[in-house]
């Protein structure tokens, strides 16, 4: 499945915190730079996400915010 | 300002497409690794976003998917 | 590509309105039944989306909200 | 009240998930036709929202992504 | 129709600024405090928002961010 | 930092609700005026968000709908 989603960032699965309803998975996309999605338990044990396993970042272009010093 | 923001990227902007009402404005986080967001035109113009300077891409938790192949 | 959206829902393109940075394109996905997305006119030209052609409708639970009479 | 919204779709709830902050919600819109929204359990409550119920998904066009395989 | 956003919030139209598909809408909420939210201009269009007429800002809890100085 | 949320909008924390992985924080932002965000507990630990302290609603304009009665 291709996505309109402007974001579509590839990365390998670093750390993944599991909740009563919700699981929140942190991607390595670069050395030091990481990227975390808050998602369902059922959605991260359906993708089965576990430590290490590669996986994609995929964020709408209107989700993103920008910020300067 | 410190934000709860999960996900607060640094990056250098590479391109900046102005519309009627919006941008979409894109960020290089990491060699080849890029991100886009769409903001208000004048948040663009007010954050005096150009090719080449820093910025950070601001993204919550609850906006990021995740998705393997 | 599989993603963690809680809703990945099938239909047929019934309309596409082109702005200068957006597209709003209107699937329906049972009789009677539409749902419009909002995307950067850049993702509708790459998806290739026209009237008559099959496409998804994805979206995560925590971008839908609930509403009663 | 009538919202912005660019999708307000009638349905009825099929199953109510209840976490320790969150709730998921899964209204039948069509046949076999799901949609599921994550809202606060105190929301899930105030809504009375119960299998059976008639009940409205409400999502903005700018949170749905498109998808084609 | 009642929803289960968190946050419906009373306020007054102060400005429209309307795109091709957009259109940018600012409420005054209280003496100085305000709230914008960009909407598809036909939704503009179709809830008849114009300067001075009475409206609510919509806002789903895991759409807003804290932030501190 | 300087975001290009159009909205950032001043208060005084009044509640702090903590689950499992989120936590949903009010503000008021006027007399009688409240607005809640939902944000992963680690952001209001590290924000060190508590009753009385000022904090600021950070709103993307996309993420605000409007309604009329």
């Amino acid at each position: 499945m291709k996505s309109s989603a402007r974001n579509t960032i590839k990365g390998t699965v670093k750390k993944v915190e599991i909740g009563s309803v919700n699981a929140v998975v942190t991607l390595e996309v670069a050395p030091g730079v990481e990227i975390s999605g808050m998602i369902t338990k059922e959605s991260a044990e359906s993708l089965a996400l576990s430590e290490g396993k590669e996986a994609y970042a995929i964020i709408k272009a209107s989700d993103v915010m920008l910020g300067v010093e």
